[in-house]
């Protein structure tokens, strides 16, 4: 293994992402628990989500417009504007969170600094991801900041193509194993797990990964004996 | 004159934007004419798209928040969730807008490809410009595609970081004086302004532009022969 960057996931890998939407949505079950149960709040909203996933693509702005969409849909039209506006100031207030980095992140990057390049690769909203990175304080570790609209292995070819490496030299850490792991194993590169506490619904995936390029981690700092031969 | 890159705006420069913006509005005002009329109405929209470019960015998803909050705050909290549910199918009807290239677009890209980098440099929403770059078939003609989430000198400068150039290697056409012009002179690159029939308010300016590095045009193809001297 001779990995010449190593790709770093965002959003639960470096700082908290998904505790913060799960926040938004128990607020927003709360606002419409006239009309439904939390759980069937939870699964209209998925639903609307992920249908709206080719229009809007992943980030906060798409994840408000599916919660207005599902508000309108589940209370029959009868939602009041104040109802709405409620969902809208939600959405601000999820872009607006602080960023919290995750345990063992400066650390990870401090160590493997100026021994790698190192890139983040990101999917989602560009404006709401250079916010997160640039609030984040840890932009001055990265060669690259990749925002990507999916990760799909087709996005990490291209990936490639722009970092001008072949695929064996690309070395991805991320908490997604259908984001992070799966696609980028799948192009022939090496993939490290690094697992969080939660995860969307949607990023789930039901089977076990044995794989020669692949590990599983507990902590983001464990990668480093790895990497620091 | 020697430039390495050649970089190309994409709304309004490639291909039609700004006036399915245009048609969008209108029809949002139709829907809240019984509040106040389409000039009032505009004004609060464009107000409130401009308060909220620090946290929506630029692009579609948004315009539909920005058209969301401006509908609740005309009408009082008053308007109903059919009303909300006809802005956001406004703007799933914007998100799916045709492309329409721009005259003369096609010849100047293949009489550049080739001899040039040609790369597009555009703002916006990541999801949106993939979409549009995609469906119109120019992907081909470009080395590479920055979406800005800006395009600030400060974005200038890191997208020639980027591309490993300088400034005075760079060459950019686009219609937006604001946008495309003044802060590639500002930095120290070469602009070609290619004006379009229509110009979003917030991209207007209010004084002309007299500098060496400076060319307007009135079409695209009048590039051409200052490039291919």
């Amino acid at each position: 293994m001779k990995p010449k960057i190593i790709a770093f996931d965002a959003d639960d890998t470096l700082f908290i992402n998904e505790p913060y939407f799960e926040e938004t949505e128990k607020k927003f079950c709360g606002l419409m628990s006239d009309y439904l149960s939390f759980q069937g709040l939870s699964q209209e909203l998925l639903k609307t989500q992920v249908d709206n996933l080719p229009l809007y693509g992943y980030g906060i702005k798409g994840y408000v417009l599916s919660m207005i969409e599902t508000a309108v849909k589940v209370s029959n039209g009868t939602i009041s504007a104040k109802g709405i506006q409620k969902i809208t100031d939600l959405g601000k207030e999820l872009i607006q969170k602080p960023i919290e980095l995750l345990d063992g992140v400066e650390e990870t990057l401090e160590a493997l600094h100026g021994k790698y390049k190192l890139v983040v690769a990101t999917k989602g909203d560009l404006k709401d991801q250079q916010r997160k990175l640039h609030d984040s304080g840890l932009g001055h570790y990265f060669h690259h900041i990749e925002v990507m609209a999916d990760k799909q292995e087709v996005n990490y070819e291209k990936l490639l193509g722009r970092l001008e490496i072949q695929a064996e030299e690309f070395f991805m850490i991320g908490n997604s194993l259908k984001s992070d792991v799966l696609p980028v194993l799948n192009i022939g590169g090496y993939a490290v797990h690094v697992p969080f506490h939660t995860t969307w619904a949607h990023e789930k995936i039901d089977h076990e990964i044995v794989h020669p390029k692949f590990t599983s981690v507990t902590k983001i700092t464990d990668i480093l004996p790895l990497l620091l031969k």
